[in-house]
C-alpha cells in the first residue's frame, strides 16, 4: 500500500467509527430509553477518543506528506487536502486543552440550562467567562498554524476556507438593505387581506400523514431513510442511511410541516453524495453554508414559492379536513410569508433572520477577540436587537441566553445560516434560469427538474471544490447578497 | 498504569464496540431501511476489525503475562482468566482462515436461504463440505491450544469449560428417560379432557398490549429497555440498554407471548449483571447454558406454572374479549402443555425439544470429528428421528435442513439449549424450596421473590464463577438431569 491507498484506509476506519455514532445519536435522540444515557454517553466518548486516536496518529503527518508527492487525479487530490484539514484541525491543540474544553463546554451548558428559565445571567457569566477563555486559546493556536485569525480559525470548523472580510462584505450589505426593506415588508402587508390562522387542533396523526405525503413529493427515498419523533428536528443517520426528524405540535401544523421539509433538504444532500466516496472525507458534505443552503432552498424557496403553495393547499384542506377562506391558497400564501420583527431567532421568518445572525456575529467575533467583556453582553444584545430589528427583549431568556451556542462552544457556526440563505437563493435562481421547467413543476409537486439541477451542480460534487468554488461553478458568480435581495423584493414587495 | 489496568482500559475498549455493534445489529433487525443493506454491513465489517486487531495486539500476550504475576482480588482475577479466554480464541487462529471462515460461511448461508425452501440439498451440500472442512481446521488447530478435543473447543465459544463427556452423559440420561415419557405423557394426554383453541384472530395492538403488561407484571425496567417488532424475536441491545423484540401472528397469540417472556429472561439477565463490571469481561453473562436458563425458567417453568396461567388467564380473556370454556384455566393450562412428537425444533414442547437437540449434537459431533460425509447427513438425520421422536420427516426443507446453524457454521451452539433447560429446572427447584413464597407469588404475578433469588445467586454473579460452579453454589448440585426429570414428571405425568 503507498502512502495515499494507506490514508485512505485509515479514513475508511474513521468513516465507519462517524457512521457508528451517527446511529448511536440518533437512537439517543429517537428510541433509546432514558435510563441508557450513561452508558451511552460512555460508549459515545471512547468511539471519540478512538476517531481522535487516529487522527493524532503519528504517522499520520508522516504519511500526508509523502502522499503529497504522489500522482494523483482531482478526486484524490481533493480527499488528500480534506485528509490534511481534519488531522490539522486534530492536531494543532494539545491534549490537555481539548479535555479543558471538554468540561468547560459540558459545565457551562448545564448551567445554561437551569439559568435561560431563570432568566439569571449572573450565574451563567463566570462559566461563559471560563468557556470563552480556553476557546480563544484554542482560536489562537490554530490561528498561527492556519494562518488566518483567530475567529476563522474557528469558522473554519464549519465553513472550510472561509473568510471574515467576505462575511463583513455580505452582512454589512444585508444590514443595510434589511432594515428598511423590513419596514416597507411590514407596511405592505398590512395593507393586504388579513391573514386568517386555520384553526386547530391539527391531530398528530395527521399532521404524520401531512409529513410522509410531503416526503413523498419531494422524492424522499424511503428505502434508505427514514421520519421519526424527537425533540428537535434534526437530519442524522449514516451514509446510504439518512433520517431525519420533526416534533408536532397540536395548535400549528406549519412548524413541523417546515421542519419536515428543511431536514428533507439536508438529507438529499447527503444521499446525493458520490457513493464511490462514501468512506473518505472529499465524499462528505461541503461544510455547513452549502448544508443550510440545501434546506433553506427547499423550506424558503421552493416550499414558500405561490407554485408549490397551490399544489399543497388542497392537500392541506383534505388532510385536515379544513374549511372556509383560511384554506384558500391566496391566505396560506400570506401565511406562510408573514413578517414580523420578533425576540427569537428561531421562529424567525426568512426576511429578519439575517439580522439575528449578524448580531450573534458581531458579537462572537467580539468575543474570540477579546473586545467585550461578559458582563456586557446582555446590554450590547439588546442595543443590537433595537438598533437591527426594532424590539428589545424584557428577560435575557428571551435576549443573551436564547441560543445554546455559546454555552456549548460553538463560535463560527451562526454565519453559515445566513450565508446559507445567501447561497440559496443564489442557486435557486440560477437553477429556475437553467431549466425553465422547474417552477412550473412545483405547481405539480414535481421536485424533479429541481433536484437533477441539485445532482448535477452541488450533490454529486461533494467536497471536490471548495465551498465558494462549488456555488461560483453552479451559479455563474461569486457569493453574493444579490440573488437574495431580489427574492426578497420580488416574493414581499411586487 | 500497570499491566492489569492497561488490560483494563483496552477491554474498556472492546467494550464499546461491543456495544456499538449490539445497537447497530438491533437497529439493522427493527429501524434500518432495507436499502442501508450494504453501507451498514461496511461499518459493522470494519467495526469487527478494529476489535479483531485490539484483540490480537501483539502487547497483548505480554500484559496478560505481566499481570498473572500482580496482587489482584478474585474480581479482578476472574477477569483476568475472561481476558485470557477471548485472547486465546481470538489468536489460535491465523488471519487467513479466519477470511476463508467468514467467506464459507456467508456462501452457505446464502445459498441455505435458497436451498431449504427448494429442498435441493444436493445444492447445499458442497458448501456444507467446504465450510466444515474449515470448521475441522480451526477446532483443530484450537484444540491444540486448549487442551481439549476439537469439538469442546467450539463449544468453548458459547459455554466455556464445558467438556463432551458431561454433556454425554447428561444427553445420555435424558434419551433414556424421554422416549418412554413422550409415550406416557400422550397417551396420559388424550385421556384427559379435550383442548379448545381459542378461536382468532387476536388483533396485532391486542398483542402488543398483551406483550407490555406481561412485561411490567415481570418488571421489565422500560427505563433501561424497549421491546421491538422484528423478523425473528431476540434479545439484544447494550449494557444497560436491554432490548427483546418479537412477531406477531394473528392466528395464535401464543407464539408471540412465549417468545416475549422467553426473551424478557435473557434480558433481565443481562440488565441484572453488576453495574460496576459493566466494561469488563468477568461482567459479562456466563455462557449460553446460563443465558437459555434464564430464558427457559420464565418461560416453561414460571410461565407455564398452574399458579401464573391462572393468574394470566382472566386478562388474556379481557384483552382478546375471549368467552366460552376456551379462556378457562384449565384449558390454557392443557394448551400450553401439549405434547407431541414433531418435525420442527422450534416448534418443539419442553419434554420433545431435547431430543431435537440431542440429534443436531449426535451429528455435529461426528461431523467436527470427520466421522459422517455431508451425504449421508439427511438419511442419518431421518433416522435419528424416527428412532428418537418416532417421527420421519417427508423433504429436507424440514428435516436436516430446517435450522440456520450449520450453515452458518454454528457448531457447539445446540447442546446449550438443552443444558439450559436442565439448569432451569434445577434452578427453579431450589429457588422455590429456599423461598416458600415464590410460587404463591406467581399467582398474583408477583415475580419479585423469584427475581431476588436469581439476582443473588446468577445475576449478579457474571463470571467470577464458572458455568458449572455458579450452578453448583446456586442450587447446591452440580448439573443434572433429575431436576428436569422430576419437573417433567410432576407437570406432565401427575
Amino acid at each position: 500500500m503507498n502512502p495515499y491507498e494507506s490514508l485512505e484506509s485509515t479514513f475508511k476506519r474513521l468513516s465507519a467509527l462517524n457512521n457508528a455514532q451517527g446511529i448511536l445519536q440518533w437512537d439517543q435522540a429517537t428510541m433509546m430509553p432514558a435510563g441508557a444515557a450513561e452508558p451511552r454517553s460512555e460508549v459515545l466518548a471512547e468511539l471519540s477518543l478512538m476517531r481522535h486516536e487516529i487522527l493524532t496518529d503519528p504517522s499520520l503527518a508522516d504519511r500526508i506528506e509523502k502522499a503529497e508527492s504522489e500522482a494523483l487525479g482531482p478526486w484524490q487530490h481533493a480527499n488528500l487536502a480534506e485528509i490534511k484539514r481534519h488531522h490539522l484541525h486534530s492536531t494543532t491543540i494539545p491534549g490537555d486543552l481539548v479535555e479543558q474544553l471538554v468540561l468547560a463546554e459540558s459545565d457551562c451548558h448545564a448551567t445554561w440550562l437551569e439559568a435561560k428559565p431563570a432568566n439569571d445571567f449572573k450565574r451563567l457569566a463566570p462559566k461563559l467567562e471560563a468557556l470563552f477563555a480556553l476557546k480563544r486559546e484554542e482560536a489562537n493556536i490554530k490561528s498561527e498554524f492556519m494562518e488566518c485569525s483567530p475567529y476563522e480559525a474557528l469558522l473554519d470548523q464549519y465553513d472550510p476556507g472561509r473568510r471574515t472580510p467576505q462575511v463583513d462584505s455580505l452582512f454589512a450589505d444585508l444590514s443595510e438593505f434589511l432594515p428598511g426593506a423590513i419596514e416597507e415588508i411590514v407596511e405592505h402587508q398590512a395593507k393586504s387581506g388579513p391573514v386568517i390562522e386555520p384553526q386547530g387542533p391539527f391531530g398528530i396523526q395527521q399532521q404524520q400523514v401531512l409529513s410522509e405525503q410531503v416526503m413523498e413529493v419531494l422524492d424522499f427515498p424511503f428505502s434508505r431513510g427514514r421520519l421519526d419523533t424527537a425533540a428537535h428536528p434534526f437530519s442524522g443517520g449514516a451514509s446510504g442511511d439518512i433520517r431525519i426528524t420533526t416534533r408536532y405540535e397540536e395548535d400549528d401544523f406549519m412548524k413541523s410541516l417546515m421542519a419536515v421539509i428543511h431536514e428533507v433538504g439536508h438529507a438529499l444532500y447527503e444521499d446525493g453524495l458520490p457513493v464511490e466516496w462514501r468512506t473518505q472525507p472529499v465524499g462528505e458534505s461541503r461544510g455547513m453554508t452549502l448544508h443550510e443552503s440545501q434546506s433553506l432552498l427547499l423550506e424558503m424557496q421552493a416550499a414558500r414559492s405561490e407554485e408549490f403553495i397551490r399544489f399543497l393547499t388542497p392537500r392541506l384542506r383534505q388532510i385536515f379536513a379544513g374549511q372556509g377562506d383560511a384554506w384558500e391558497p391566496d391566505n396560506i400564501v400570506r401565511l406562510y410569508r408573514r413578517v414580523k420583527p420578533g425576540l427569537i431567532r428561531v421562529y424567525a421568518d426568512e426576511v429578519t433572520y439575517p439580522l439575528h445572525v449578524i448580531i450573534r456575529y458581531q458579537l462572537e467575533t467580539a468575543i474570540i477577540n477579546d473586545d467585550i467583556p461578559v458582563a456586557e453582553l446582555p446590554g450590547a444584545w439588546n442595543e443590537l436587537m433595537d438598533r437591527y430589528l426594532g424590539v428589545c427583549p424584557e428577560t435575557d431568556t428571551d435576549g443573551v441566553m436564547q441560543d445554546v451556542h455559546w454555552s456549548a462552544g460553538l463560535f463560527g457556526y451562526f454565519p453559515t445560516y445566513s450565508l446559507g440563505a445567501l447561497t440559496a437563493a443564489q442557486l435557486f435562481s440560477k437553477a429556475k434560469a437553467d431549466d425553465p421547467r422547474l417552477l412550473p413543476g412545483l405547481s405539480e409537486g414535481n421536485f424533479k427538474p429541481l433536484f437533477a439541477w441539485l445532482d448535477d451542480n452541488i450533490r454529486s460534487k461533494a467536497c471536490l471544490y471548495s465551498a465558494d468554488e462549488l456555488i461560483e461553478r453552479a451559479s455563474g458568480s461569486s457569493l453574493g447578497a444579490d440573488a437574495f435581495k431580489s427574492h426578497i423584493r420580488a416574493r414581499y414587495l411586487a
